[in-house]
């Protein structure tokens, strides 16, 4: 969006006008506005929200902004910021902000809502806990639907969804779900029991999140319900939710196959320190394995010292072993994270990526023959050991490039760092094992 | 889901009890359980099921298993399973289907449908057009509340939502957005007009899905309006289907990042033939570019033959630079796929890779200082020059890596070609020129 009209009310200090319009933009456009302003000048802005919708604009901040209006402004205005956020967006405020905001929130909640956000907080990260929402419309089985949309006209207002309702028991054992379109399309003399879903989908605060989103991808709710250990209903998640979290996910699997240890935060807001540490652990781990093929050519230096032509070819060879094998490990890791392949489709892989790397490594060989050959002037032997350890690179990257990422999944290691690195750092040795023998072999050397 | 007793049942051929536990479970559990059966035993257990189940069902099948059932039964059945279907799966039904069978299908339909569907297939792929349902509420801004409310129990049980109502004039031009929240929240005797949102957000039928995937992460939509050139309202877009449209875009971009042309089918449903195509052409082009590094290589024989050692070092290095180049480029890729960097950022990115390429590479050359000097005793010159070279490459690398997905953003080339493949290529050309060049010098060679 641009916001240079916005930016020239600043200008002339025109803030009348620039309330007016403020009023009449979406929650996530004017936290893109305030994200571009100065902190003293966001502060300015953010004072001119009204309350309500000054809470909703902060949710949309980033982290790092909210953690500097939240130093910017006294305690009194923050507790009534905090105060009108959603429970889950108070949740995942206080845990990005610094421990003396913390310390400033907590001091100004009441005892309840202090033991609540505590139990909250020690939810692990990434955990259904840690993202539900205790703000939803529950219903008695014996309620009319009359009722029920009476109870949903008088407590709806502050609920993150009223689109599903949770039937639950004296107990808040979870008993059945109604949804909005249910109740509106029932006829309002009927009891909730009669048209509530029994056979339920729920999820407990301490399932993965990357679970939950797939839950959500399969039966396409807009809202998920979450019990403790004793099946009671205490939050539910909702779809908006879940749409940042399958990015998440993505992304630290982005990251992960790039030998990366995954980051949460945007890339610009991550310090110098913290990037290089989340990619140093892994370039030592490959730099040191790589160490092996140097080996492996230091065991050859006498074929070396022959035919110095050898050398040349071997940023090629280890090139493409490596594109190769990460082609197949890209697809296989990737359909594993859909859950289109398990443990048990291996020997179908297997037989696949075989067939596959015939198809790609013959004419990759062939157009290699061509160049060295024909074009380049180099023997016949030299040329034949190229193009054959060609094909035989390409056809071992893509069988190790397919299998890893499935054994890795039956150990439950994560198949992501079965990725392009690790991958091209085991065929590099095998690939200069091969090329070597076989030059010895067929030129005698 | 384990479907053994269910497996069971089929194996008795208890089918009274079989339906009975089929009709209680989920569509997108019984499509699960379809989806592991043979043909035959599939279309068996697809004919226990309701009409309207066994529609919602088939729209949770894979498009495989929708052909083979559409290829078993005979035209009446087909055309009352397509009547069934909501007509956006309906049309990702049709654009699946081989010819034949899509002929059937439409010989079955009315002129009209016949029209509809044909205006449908003729949106680009991956358009809103294409994705979008027609099957939503609409009002009008004079009506009541209460009469929205009635209209809604009227007509809502074939809509695919009635969370979001929408507001036309006479000319089907959309005037406002009421939410069912809304509706139910207000007052009945209130007009519409009173209550609907009027500033909107919608899109238009030929905007690409990656662009309305955006605008749903930003707003946290349920549904999204979709608009024709005139501004009157055609269809809806809604979050189930957006779910699966960002899955679809991050899997595009795994693919892209690993030279794979993006692939929609899933691994296992795709040809031998078809998985070779996507491969070949990259494989190639970065066979044919790798063959720099072996003519760099070549114009360095006579610096080999003097110090055949150098080989040894190969290896690594370009290991090493292409894993530092990935992880830069993957970053930054994923970045700006999130939209928190642009290319007014590129000197930020330029300036904190050379920053974190220096803390990484530092102790990355120390450290195989170490190795080869006083572990592997090699002589001080060819120790220094292997350790500089890995810094210089590492800094080398995560710039370029850095730099390139920001240029081709800028181009409007998709970033993510600028991945681990193409990156390692270049650094390896240059990497091996420092390195010969630093080796002449310093060794005199």
């Amino acid at each position: 969006m641009d916001f240079k009209i916005l930016k020239e009310m600043l200008d002339n200090r025109d803030f009348v006008r620039l309330t007016h319009i403020l009023k009449a933009m979406r929650d996530a456009d004017i936290a893109e506005f305030i994200g571009e302003l100065d902190h003293k000048t966001a502060l300015l802005v953010f004072r001119l929200l009204p309350k309500d919708l000054a809470a909703n604009v902060f949710s949309h901040l980033s982290s790092q902004r909210q953690s500097e209006l939240s130093m910017l402004v006294d305690e009194e205005e923050l507790a009534s910021i905090v105060e009108e956020l959603y429970f889950d967006d108070r949740i995942d405020y206080i845990e990005e902000m610094p421990a003396y905001v913390v310390k400033r929130i907590l001091k100004n909640s009441t005892e309840t809502e202090r033991r609540l956000i505590n139990q909250f907080l020690n939810y692990p990260e990434d955990s259904a806990g840690s993202l539900m929402t205790i703000e939803f419309v529950d219903l008695k089985k014996h309620m009319r639907v009359g009722d029920s949309l009476k109870r949903i006209r008088e407590i709806g207002q502050e609920k993150e969804t009223i689109y599903t309702c949770y039937v639950i028991d004296s107990e808040r054992r979870l008993e059945g779900i109604v949804s909005l379109r249910d109740l509106v399309l029932a006829d309002p003399d009927v009891s909730i029991e009669s048209i509530m879903e029994t056979q339920i989908i729920y999820v407990s605060t301490y399932d993965d999140q990357e679970y939950i989103a797939d839950v959500f991808k399969k039966y396409g709710f807009l809202a998920l319900p979450v019990v403790d250990q004793e099946r009671r209903l205490v939050g539910i998640i909702t779809v908006d939710d879940i749409v940042d979290v399958i990015e998440l996910e993505n992304t630290e699997d982005f990251h992960k196959m790039a030998a990366v240890q995954p980051l949460r935060e945007s890339y610009l807001d991550t310090s110098v320190f913290k990037l290089a540490s989340k990619r140093i652990l892994w370039l030592m781990v490959l730099m040191i394995s790589a160490t092996i093929s140097g080996g492996i050519i230091k065991s050859y230096e006498s074929a070396l010292e022959a035919v110095v032509a050898l050398t040349v070819f071997i940023p090629m060879l280890m090139d493409t072993g490596g594109n190769a094998g990460s082609q197949s490990s890209t697809l296989v890791i990737r359909s594993i994270a859909l859950g289109e392949l398990a443990f048990k489709d291996t020997l179908k892989v297997i037989w696949k990526e075989f067939r596959v790397s015939i198809l790609v490594g013959l004419p990759l060989a062939l157009i290699n023959f061509f160049r060295v050959y024909l074009l380049e002037g180099y023997g016949m032997a030299l040329s034949i050991t190229v193009s054959v350890t060609l094909l035989v690179t390409v056809v071992f990257a893509k069988i190790v490039g397919g299998i890893l990422p499935m054994i890795a999944q039956k150990l439950n290691i994560d198949p992501a760092i079965m990725a392009s690195p690790l991958i091209t750092t085991i065929v590099d040795a095998i690939s200069l094992i091969f090329y070597f023998s076989f030059a010895s072999w067929i030129m005698g050397i």
